[in-house]
């Protein structure tokens, strides 16, 4: 699209030299942009538009790429991009080859740090902060980080690090007021106390803006001011997390006043303690679908900007797994949920509702979330929960120490297995497979349909093993009539050769099968620990070919490959996995093409 | 040893019986037995001599096991093995078969929980309390944390979660005022403050003790004035970081006077809302040599009670890495260590005292250490996080979305990589290169000998690679003459027959290799990623005996096995490691043996 100021834009200099009445244009202009590609391409649009006035305020207070902006998660970075020379490609977002939904490095120096999982801009803008010291750099490093991203325990390790020491590090606290979903735990209340107490916070603000205006005498003044701190902390400042930990705390600011933003961050930059500023901001603001829902407009597809997201009527993965927990809940007492703030995405909002007291939202706190499931399995009762597969490695200790040592039968569903598509590196759950299995007492099942998720889930529930139940973002491809069950099929061609895979990609080995002759294949449903009746099976075939939707170190294609050469097997061993790079972002079918796990491939690898 | 006391506790039960005497000969009978066992076998002595009395009002307080106590990691557990039916047993502690040093369910019924690593006691005992409330079980769940395991996220994310709904859920904080090594970040800061406004706190609680006292109105105008909280608060709390999460704050309370503790702990208990009771106890209490340098006495090995610990002159593995660290820190500016609580097992004193401004402690805190690290490369620095093998479990997610997805050249030395004895299951290195190797763009080394060390962290330093440098605990058994370098050396009798292995066991296979003929040895030391070299040089063998001092699914022999397969090798492959599951505490020969990974079990699996 052509816009007045927007198109002007190639560096936030350009965004420094613009009057009031531009700033606003340029807000309105970044917005259309952002609500025009996203309605096209799919992203996380209510975070993004919540934080335009912040990220348009950050760039005309800071200079970057000198001074080291970093997005927590990054959902809400749309508008950064658009600023920092992007807009030409920016109607590339989260497509094959185009601009990352996320931050990324190798695409713009004014994104100094991934993002994509929460809660870690804090450490890394610290880290950046101190090289810059260490090293006599100029500049600082600010991290954006919002309420939800503050619930991560990673968040909390680093503030209380950043708080130790003297710095004019700036940590910028983007309330929203909620997070993916309605945020919980403690912080959102202290959070909300907070908001509610601005009068404190204004007067403090008001007599630092003053002060730093007076021409000569102003910075001595302010300076002695300040230097009473205690003092003065006892009029204006209420205590809270943050300066229980010793930061210094400005505001609750207007998000959306970006005059106002400016002059806190100018304050906060002279300061010689780390600073927090609180901004509260309005999620999917400037959209009315959006502002009026924001949860159902954090991550979207395509949709109609008019009329606002359409419903989905297919049901996903995530919505039969919460369809089945519901069932379970409703026979057995002791099945609890636990979600890591992402109810919503894994399908749990049913459950949810009928079964509150049951149901757990812990906040972006994956490690609590593992050992709290541990906690409650240790009581007797029945904890599922439901995690991303790319989220859950921030649980790996906690399985294997606090779960697996004691074999706690906890049951993690691990949602969004395998290639997620467009959300690019940071999501890709290609990982799990490997590293849970080097964990002993783990079983790791992986079914291919609706069907056998929800037999795994059922048959899972009562045992006392530790599970785990692994599935993909989206809808089945339901092409085989035949049964699937228990731990492996065989789908017999008597053949001397045989497909080996598992998961979302047996779809595509059945229709692989129909142009392959000789061919069987054998779809593995508990894919770990391998047991020896397949290392058996196996051994007789003169062909293996392997298709693993994972990642090759550490995978189930290694594990059996080695099983079966120590057993002698001196057959054709065929591997395609995903070996030892990240998965960027493309849509699924097109990375699945790339690493040979189609169904074309199939046939072009096994051949005929 | 016969006590008067001691000897007749069975259980808790008979705590309760006694009289204020023998309470404090109790305390000191325990006291005795530590020092002597432990003086003995080695262990964790400060913090338990710390926590007796701490212990025993526990045990007066609550109804364990129907209350479920929960000290993390674990270390100051042993007061509590001791009266809780374990006395006889306690002499074994960390031997072979006998008492573990840490929480171990699988040992007594009074151990809800595995404990070892740091921070994980909230989330386990707010979920064992949960399970109770949920399924009409009586009792309640306590989780007894340090200053410096509050450090940690985890513990973060479980506060966050416990303080938001109403309970009679109780975390004690026992605050010895250091953590392995002094505390550092805010959060100490933030506890010493609190300990310097005792009378606020005191003021509650002779308040709260007075009313409960009083006979049926006692209870009555308690629950009155508790209820009138907002003004309450106002006179006696001060704010801090526990009461702005919502928590209950209670103390500080001098944790070796036991009736003060009962009486917060049978207040707490009374409380709607979940409490913290502040509790500041003295690391080492009762044995000077401890008291005076209780940083000395965290973990021992056997010592003479009357003199004390013995310095030991033999350098280990840790020593050289901070040698080698502090020579290139001497030689490059851009050097920097960081630890995380851990700078004397790291062997980083020296480079703390010597380089200040370049090495950081951040507490706790593995998630924020990787990415701090991270954030330091991204600024151009050059940053070594030292840390155990088992608590970067801790890191995964960090090491692969913060570090390795941008490529970021930090460098990881994995002390204890392998097996560790005596501290058992939650502590074994055996997991590092199966979970790291996962991990697109990670490199990673296994040196033999201190030369070997030396010259890996000499050679990665100034690369712009992302480099795991892993070794053991211990010292080194030097036995091999020949020159190593490289990613690999071979010991050539022109063999058919091959070992290969990497790490610290290369030196019983030299020793094997004198018993045996036609064997050669491939010693890796860059173990990961697998070189095609590597691959073309193994296929000429007729037999390969892997030995591999860690677990095997995931681990090298399996990733060389899968390659080797696929190649064509048709030859013997004998692999030799931990299949799918813990170690157990034992010396490290024992462990090694059963593994089949010592000299003789070498010398036997590949034959003459």
């Amino acid at each position: 699209m052509e816009y007045r100021i927007l198109n002007t834009i190639k560096s936030p200099q350009d965004v420094k030299k613009l009057n009031k009445n531009d700033i606003n244009v340029l807000c309105n202009e970044i917005r259309t942009e952002i609500i025009d590609v996203v309605s096209r391409n799919g992203g996380h649009l209510a975070s993004s538009l919540g934080a335009v006035e912040l990220t348009v305020a950050l760039h005309r207070a800071f200079n970057s790429p000198e001074d080291a902006i970093i997005f927590d998660v990054g959902h809400q970075s749309y508008a950064h991009k658009l600023i920092t020379g992007r807009f030409d490609s920016f109607k590339t977002l989260r497509q094959e080859g185009g601009i990352s939904g996320f931050m990324r490095p190798d695409e713009s120096e004014y994104d100094p740090f991934v993002t994509g999982h929460s809660s870690n801009s804090i450490s890394a803008a610290y880290g950046i902060y101190k090289a810059k010291a260490l090293s006599g750099q100029s500049g600082t490093a600010i991290a954006v980080i919002g309420d939800g991203a503050m619930t991560g325990g990673m968040a909390y390790e680093a503030l209380n690090n950043a708080a130790a020491k003297r710095s004019n590090f700036i940590v910028v606290l983007n309330d929203n007021k909620m997070s993916i979903s309605h945020n919980v735990g403690a912080l959102p209340r202290a959070f909300t106390r907070m908001r509610n107490r601005k009068g404190y916070h204004k007067m403090k603000f008001a007599i630092s803006h003053l002060l730093l205006k007076l021409p000569l005498i102003g910075r001595p003044i302010y300076n002695f001011v300040f230097s009473v701190k205690e003092a003065f902390k006892s009029i204006v400042y209420k205590n809270n997390i943050f300066t229980s930990l010793g930061l210094n705390y400005l505001g609750p600011v207007n998000g959306h006043d970006i005059e106002s933003m400016e002059s806190l961050f100018a304050i906060a930059k002279s300061y010689s303690r780390p600073t927090l500023i609180h901004v509260v901001t309005t999620k999917g603001k400037g959209y009315s679908h959006a502002e009026s829902s924001p949860k159902d407009y954090h991550g979207v597809s395509s949709f109609d900007i008019q009329k606002g997201k359409s419903v989905s009527n297919s049901k996903t993965y995530s919505d039969i797994a919460g369809e089945a927990l519901c069932e379970l809940a409703n026979k057995n007492k002791k099945v609890c949920a636990i979600t890591a703030a992402m109810a919503e995405g894994t399908g749990l909002g049913t459950f949810a509702a009928k079964y509150k007291n049951r149901f757990f939202d812990v906040g972006i706190a994956e490690q609590h979330a593992v050992t709290y499931s541990a906690g409650l399995a240790t009581g007797g009762m029945i904890p599922f929960f439901a995690v991303y597969s790319s989220f859950l490695q921030r649980g790996y200790d906690q399985v294997l120490h606090d779960a697996a040592i004691a074999n706690l039968p906890i049951k993690l569903l691990v949602d969004r297995a395998g290639i997620v598509g467009d959300d690019g590196e940071s999501h890709q759950g290609v990982f799990d497979v490997a590293y849970l299995s080097t964990i002993p007492n783990v079983n790791i099942y992986s079914p291919a349909y609706y069907d056998e998720l929800k037999n795994a889930i059922f048959n899972t529930a009562d045992t006392s093993e530790l599970s785990v139940i692994r599935y993909p973002r989206g809808v089945e491809n339901k092409n085989f009539d035949g049964e699937i069950s228990g731990d492996y099929t065989v789908v017999s061609q008597n053949g001397e050769r045989v497909i080996v895979t598992y998961g979302r990609i047996f779809a595509n080995a059945v229709d692989a099968q129909k142009s392959l002759k000789n061919t069987d294949i054998i779809k593995l449903n508990r894919i770990y620990p391998i047991f020896d009746e397949l290392i058996d099976l196996l051994i007789r075939y003169k062909e293996i070919y392997f298709f693993e939707e994972g990642i090759l170190a550490g995978g189930i294609a290694e594990h059996i490959g080695c099983r079966l050469l120590q057993k002698g097997f001196s057959g054709r061993y065929n591997v395609n996995a995903i070996d030892g790079e990240f998965v960027a972002a493309a849509t699924i079918p097109s990375a699945l093409k790339k690493y040979g796990l189609d169904t074309k491939s199939m046939i072009d690898i096994v051949g005929n």
